[in-house]
């Protein structure tokens, strides 16, 4: 039963990824969402956007991949994409963080925790390309439909969102297409032609 | 565009399962958890505990299933598992609202949502099994890591916990001797041998 008790107790331990809260709003945009309700909106995504990506993907592995990206921030904490401070010592944080709660899982499937987490991090693979390119989408997506809230909060403009997700572009180019005429466009009015709106 | 305006349009629509509330207590007692934090902790489970399933399972086709097996209730409501007369009525709630909205979705895809809601549903697939084993396990694990609190606040009684959670046994038989020695004897101790606490 060792085996069995790790898991349980890893099972229990990532439970707190309900409590790391992110800056987008959802979409009633009565409060914000957290990490956990985050990853399960990505992996639903990639159940019904796969088509979408510009490789052929293993699903299941992009959904691995989003269901574990953020479980670092249950010690490391979220840091917000267009914080330029926090994101300098991010990876220290997170490296730390992997250590400890993916240690609580059985050897086999610590590894295969940490498999999943540097591909995702990477951002090489197939996989991976999609699974960040859904990571950014998914905001971008909040943020229009919760009126531009999280953005306006933040002063984020054109060109931070623009650099930030190039990679959306590598992993789901019709994707991106979409979410900059509808998502981005609209929340950005003074930068670019009104034409846009 | 129409297939990825209709497909983005459920993904936004859907994340209102993060404003549907459940019965389970967070482990930190602090709050109760939402569906869509319930959905994605299933889906990790699904990750890491598949060698529990009584039968060999396609991993993803159990994650599908626990991803969207609560959507329903964004227009129907959760039905707390002892509330009898709630669940007299739910599924005549249910279906109505997965007619509005997997119609939301392109109509191979409406098809592909109404299958998996169906299997989870009529629990007679291996997948479905162990899908809905996990669907039981994780609030009782809840339950106890939150010190009992949610079945204290419903007077829940042995009788209708072993009742309704046969189909653990169904669907993975290991995990439920787990539950029943780690999580469920503890917080039913009158009812049963004093030594299993």
């Amino acid at each position: 039963m060792e085996r069995l008790l790790a898991q349980m107790e890893f099972i229990a331990e990532v439970d707190k990824l309900k409590t790391i809260g992110r800056q987008s709003y959802i979409t009633n945009g009565e409060r914000k969402e957290n990490d956990a309700e985050h990853s399960w909106h990505l992996a639903l995504m990639a159940v019904f956007l796969s088509e979408y990506a510009k490789e052929d993907v293993d699903v299941l592995q992009v959904i691995s991949m989003v269901l574990v990206h953020d479980l670092v921030e249950i010690d490391a904490g979220d840091t917000y994409a267009y914080d330029t401070e926090g994101n300098k010592t991010k990876r220290a944080r997170e490296e730390a963080a992997a250590k400890r709660i993916f240690g609580l899982l059985p050897e086999d499937q610590e590894k295969k925790l940490w498999d999943l987490w540097e591909e995702f991090e990477a951002n090489e693979t197939p996989e991976a390309n999609f699974a960040n390119a859904l990571d950014r989408i998914q905001p971008i997506m909040l943020n229009h439909k919760s009126g531009g809230k999280a953005w306006a909060e933040h002063g984020v403009e054109l060109s931070q969102i623009l650099s930030r997700n190039v990679n959306i572009q590598k992993g789901a180019p019709k994707l991106w297409g979409y979410a900059y005429e509808n998502y981005i466009k609209p929340n950005v009015g003074t930068a670019i032609d009104d034409n846009a709106q």
